[in-house]
This record gives structure tokens, sequence and C-alpha cells, in this order.
């Protein structure tokens, strides 16, 4: 009964650019809308303009980023410029947030641009932009914007996930992968999301009655105490601005996530998927808390890009999300491999250091910054997520009174 | 003796590049840039985004617009959409400025994008663009940043400039035409800007020791007495930042320049070339001044946008620039219809309605608003220039004691 078949690269791309627009972003009309692509994915982004303006978006303006432009700076730029950001337009974006406008991001960079540059430039940019877009990404971290990301398949992307194809087979096959996780290729692509949802919905509903104090994570090289913040909640699925728009932050999205405790994580836990982390591969890291700091740190891979990382700022060497997702997910069940993290996350377990999510404890979005440290929740310029989940990793839970309650195993929820 | 025989295409794109920065932009060590283009010109950005980063400039940040998107707005949008504009970033833009950034525009939008759209939601869309942009803009009128606009050979425009060839036979004559004007075809590029901004400033020079109280103009369809603002000065060639940046605003140039008296111009004056305004072509514009107010309009193609462009304030209606450009200036013997201003004007003496530029009165950057108003400089949210010189057109100096004094007979300097 699958129309699968029958369906043009064409039109597969129009309905993912409306499951972009009506699913994940969802415009309220007269929205301003920001749209942010790498330039290879303009057949998207035009086809989102077309789709957010049909929505009723007022204005949507392109940002759109060129990967040769950002080699020419490492490659002819001096020493100083990178510690320089465009604040300027960070700045713009944040008025803009405040005005009520939406952010939609197209992924799809090139996983190893920046791969053979030296890493502390890399870090040092990262950390400027970072720091540079900080009061933009508060509205984006505590979800008082409709926002979403969705992907494109560039070829570079699709060279680094499949090296062992042609451009142009890598290419279609990451096509096929994006368009099934996105539900481009299903009857009715928005019901399916809005079922979807629901499933995700009833995970979170479950895990939030729990109550959970901490969650224990043990598999090869990782035996990982996470405790979660005081008045954590557990998100997955739709969010909710404070004015009730609904949106889907990532299509696509497998993951239920928390809030830890940014004092209270101990022990060792191990990568369990590359990562691709400001344009270099990161792979094999292994890293140990102590009382919810990494005081040891290794990559098997661009460790230097790791340890780059973690020195950002205080809240980059703990974590700010934990999140579940089942080894059977889709995603994980296509054996895909992505070099991108809005697909890899979606296949595994994984943790984030850096910025937490205020939507991720309870009454979040109404706590000053020194309740939300009070309570756990961890404060940074950066928020990176890496896998840590595998078919060889299980999840206990650890009641407020002490019990043990099983809650995966080979990452398959109990 | 010369080598432009010799020069690939990639060769001269190069060279139209370092024009581009080290004629037009200038950029001071530690600055950073805001690069405006289409996304055609992508191969120039690139290279610009070289050249600068090799003169020191800290972060170039391109900003790319697409006329596809542009024309999903028109196409798709609310009604409402044509009185929002970005005003996010035109604030960011001019905060950018305040903070020091240069800004580099490549030209080369499709001439005729919005012919066919509806002529009142075009300039409903300008205004409102011209309205959040003012802040940014008026870093630029007054020269208080460094800024160049300069060329890429675009499709679209080529094959509106020459609509009897082949795309390819189009654009490449174009690129033959605008390697010429940038003389980039020059065997040594910067030197023969140097010369040829020596030449402008002399003509400046002369223009300002007579300090004419007014130019008549006299050809068919045009009688146009054209009063000076009180303190107006003569422009042309290079401009110069208050910080003392050097800086050529227009890659090319050929007119000299300065402020009419915008209670002050009376008669009738009839457009010599076609005007791409706003994505449509007007051709055969009509005028009539009186008080230095256009009173009576009208335009063979094109009516309604020229009709819409000068309701939008006040200063619309007026004038704000009057130059100068010998009609055998090279472009103008190239004998080309560019359809684009930063040609099209340096090939005929012009006019613009709109907005004065503070470089064109003496000590114009320290006085206010109020000051520049009562000496007869335009203000407005507009600036539009259109081409009133050809081969039959004479241009008289009136002095302040009345003596009439030939400046340019045929558009020929006297």
């Amino acid at each position: 009964m699958s129309n699968k078949r029958k369906l043009s690269f064409a039109a597969l791309l129009d309905r993912h650019a409306q499951v972009a627009v009506h699913v994940g972003l969802r415009p309220i009309p007269g929205q301003q809308i920001i749209l942010s692509a790498p330039i290879e994915a303009l057949p998207l982004v035009r086809l989102i303009c077309k789709h957010a303006y049909m929505a009723g978006a007022s204005l949507v303006t392109p940002l759109l980023t060129d990967g040769e432009c950002t080699l020419a700076r490492y490659r002819h730029a001096s020493d100083a410029s990178f510690d320089i950001a465009s604040a300027w337009l960070s700045d713009g974006t944040a008025a803009a947030f405040k005005e009520g406008a939406a952010r939609i991001a197209i992924s799809g960079d090139n996983p190893g641009l920046l791969a053979g540059q030296d890493p502390s430039r890399v870090s040092r940019a990262a950390a400027a932009a970072g720091k540079a877009s900080k009061p933009a990404m508060e509205y984006v971290t505590t979800s008082r914007v409709n926002w979403s990301i969705c992907a494109y398949a560039t070829r570079s992307w699709a060279k680094t996930a499949f090296p062992e194809l042609s451009e142009k087979a890598a290419v279609a096959k990451l096509w096929r992968a994006i368009f099934a996780a996105s539900r481009a290729d299903a009857p009715d692509p928005v019901a399916a999301w809005m079922e979807h949802n629901a499933v995700l919905k009833s995970r979170v509903k479950i895990l939030n009655d729990r109550n959970f104090a901490s969650l224990r994570f043990r598999g090869p090289g990782t035996d990982l105490l996470v405790g979660l913040a005081d008045g954590h909640k557990w998100a997955g699925g739709s969010s909710t601005t404070p004015g009730g728009a609904q949106f889907n932050a990532n299509v696509p999205t497998e993951e239920v996530f928390t809030t830890p405790h940014s004092r209270r994580v101990d022990g060792w836990v191990s990568s369990t998927k590359p990562l691709s982390l400001h344009g270099n591969i990161v792979e094999g890291i292994r890293v140990r808390f102590e009382s919810g700091k990494i005081v040891e740190a290794s990559a098997a891979k661009g460790e230097s890009a790791l340890l780059n990382l973690i020195k950002t700022d205080e809240g980059a060497s703990h974590l700010g999300e934990i999140a579940l997702v089942p080894h059977s997910s889709p995603i994980s069940a296509s054996g895909l491999l992505f070099f991108n993290t809005l697909f890899d996350e979606n296949a595994a377990c994984h943790m984030a250091v850096g910025q937490s999510y205020a939507k991720c404890m309870h009454d979040g979005v109404n706590l000053s910054k020194d309740d939300l440290i009070a309570r756990g929740a961890n404060q940074s310029n950066v928020h990176v997520d890496w896998m840590i989940g595998s078919g060889a990793v299980d999840v206990d839970g650890i009641c407020p009174d002490g019990t043990v309650v099983p809650v995966m195993r080979g990452c398959e929820w109990v």
C-alpha cells in the first residue's frame, strides 16, 4: 500500500521541506524566519521558503554558509582572526528572536571540512562563535522560540558517510536514509510524525512518573553513574514555546532526554560512534567523571579537538544532557553511520557536555540562572553530544529510595 | 605591450577580486568585513575572502542572496509580508559598522527579476527595506566606514544586457566589459586605478574652485536648472573615512558628483538610458521639478515602479545627487547598455532622487541633520540614480554672480 516507489526525487524533496515546515518549525502566521544552511542545500532552502510563506511566514531570511570561505580564513587569515566572531550577526539574531522570529537550520556541512587545520585555531574559533551566539542560543535552549533542524545530503557529507561508494551513489544512499528518517517517503508524512510524537510522549511520561535520582550505564569501557538534576524533567518528540507554539526541534528525533546533575556524575564512559566536531572527526572517546567533572579524557582519533572542546569553559567539562534511544530505532536499524549528530544521536543513547535545556527542568524557563545551577542544570557556551549506547550497553534507573529498576538491556527498553 | 590576451578567465577573476580588495575596499588590518552578493557570484565571493584575509581582514561574513527565494515571497507570501523587512539584520549590520566593520557588495542581480510582480508590492517591500536599513546606510552615505561595490556577470544580467546573444556568449561579453571597467585586464590594475583616481581628483578640484551656484542641463526633452546646495563639495575617485582610510566606493567609477539643493531644482528632464529599479526595467522617464520637488512624472515603460519610488517618502521626490560623466568615458565608449546602475551611471551624466552624501558637503560629516537640510542636502530612505546625459546634452555652470560658464558640450568636458 505504500506509495514510496512512485515518488520522484523532486517530490520527495518537496515532502521533506513540508515536514521541515509543518512538523519541524510550524511557523506562526506573521512570523519572521531565519534559515541557516550550507550553500549546497539551496534547492531545499528554496522549497522551505515556499512552504514557510504558504504557511504564513512574513519574511524568510536565508543565511547561507560556504565551506570554501571558511577554509579561506584558515589558509590566509592572521592568527588573531581566530578569536573573532561575527557578534553583530549573533546579536541581530538574538534581537530577531526577541521580536518573535523562528529559526530553521539545514544540517549537511562537510563533517571533515577542517581536518588538517590547526586544532587549537578550530577550537578558538568555535569558542569565540559560541560565546558570541550565547544570547541567541538561550532563546533556543529555553524553547522560547520555535526552532528546528533538518538535513540535506551534501556531496561531502555523503562521501564521508559512504566512502566506498561513488559520489553519486553515496548522495543517493544518504538521501534515501534522510527521507526515511524524515518520513518524507511515508504515505502521509505529517500524520506519521504525529503518531511518532505520541509514542515518544508516552515514553517521557513513564520516565517522569518514575522520577529516577540517577541512571547507571554499563557496557564495554563504560561504568557511569549519572545523577539527574533536582527537578529534572524528561522531554522527547515535540516541544512547546511559552506561548504555546508546538514544534519538533530535530527532524529526525528518536530520543527522550533530560538534565543530568552537573556535580553528580562519576565513572568511565566510552563513545560508541564517531563524532563530527567542528569539522574534525573524533573517534574512540574515553572520559572519566569525578563529581560531575571530566577529569581524564582521551580519543583514538581527533583527541586534541576533544581536549580543546572540554576546556572551552567550566561547563564544557560537565554534562548538560543525557538521552535514551533504543538500539532498534529506525536510524540505528539502518546500520548506517552518518558522521552527523542529528542522525547518529538518534541511533544510540548519548550524552552532551555543555549547556542544559531549560525545558528539561520543571518550571525551567522561569528559574533564574542561579536556581538552575543550584539544581544541577549545567551552563556553558557549548553543547556537544556524543554517543555512548550500543547493543552491549545496559541502563538502570535508581529511584530516590535506592531501588534499582532495569530501564534498558542491550539498549532496548525493558 | 599589453598582456591582456594572455590572461585566463581564472587569472582575470582573481585580478578583479584583487581590485575589489586593494582598490575598492582596502581593508584595515583587523577589520571585519560584511560581503553581500548574489549566490551566483560565489566564485568571486571566495576570491574576495582570500584576498581580504591576506590583506589582514579579521573575519569576512558573506551574506548571499538568492533570486528564487525572493520570488517565493512574491508567489506565496500573504500581502502583509510586503511591509516587513529584516530589521534585525540591518540593525546588526549597523552595529557592525559602529564597531568598525567594512562593507563590500557584489552587484549582479537579475535586473528584471521582479518584472511581472505587483509593482505596489515591489515598492512596499523596497520601502520597508530602505527604512530598516537607514541606520546602516547612514554609515555608508557619510563614508564613516570604507565600502565598495564591484560586479559579477550573472547569467540573468548578461542575458538582459545582450538578449541577442546565447547565454554563454552574453556572459563572456559582459565579463570582458566588467574586466575592462575594473582594469583587471590592465598590466598593473592597481597602478591604473591610482592614475585614474588622480585624473578624477583634478576634475573635482576645478569644479570646487569654480564653486557654481547651479548647473543647467539642456538637450532633447531636457531643460533643467539644478541649484547646488549651500556648501556643496564635489567628489570623485577615492573617498576617505573620518579616520583617514581611503577606498573606492564604486568599481568602476567615472563620475564627479555633488549635492544639489533640494529646494532649488526646476524644469524638465528626460532619462537617456533605461533604469533597473527593484527588479523592474524603467525606460523613457520624464519628470518636471518645481522648487526642487518632482511635480510631474511619467515613463514609457515601468511607470508604476517610478511613481511608487518617488512617493516612498518626502525626500524621494527631491534630488540628492547630481553627477557629471563625459560621454567619452570608457564605459560609454563601449556603446553597451548594462541595465545596471554601477555601469550605466558611469556612462552618462546622471541624477539621483533621495538621500544625499555627507562627503559632498563641506564639513558634511560633522553637520547635524537640521544643518544639512537647511543647506539643501536632501534626506530620504532611498537613493536611486538615473541617467540624463548623452551626446546631445549640454551643461552650463552658473556662478554665484550669474556668469554662465560652459561646462560640457555634447556631454564632453569643455
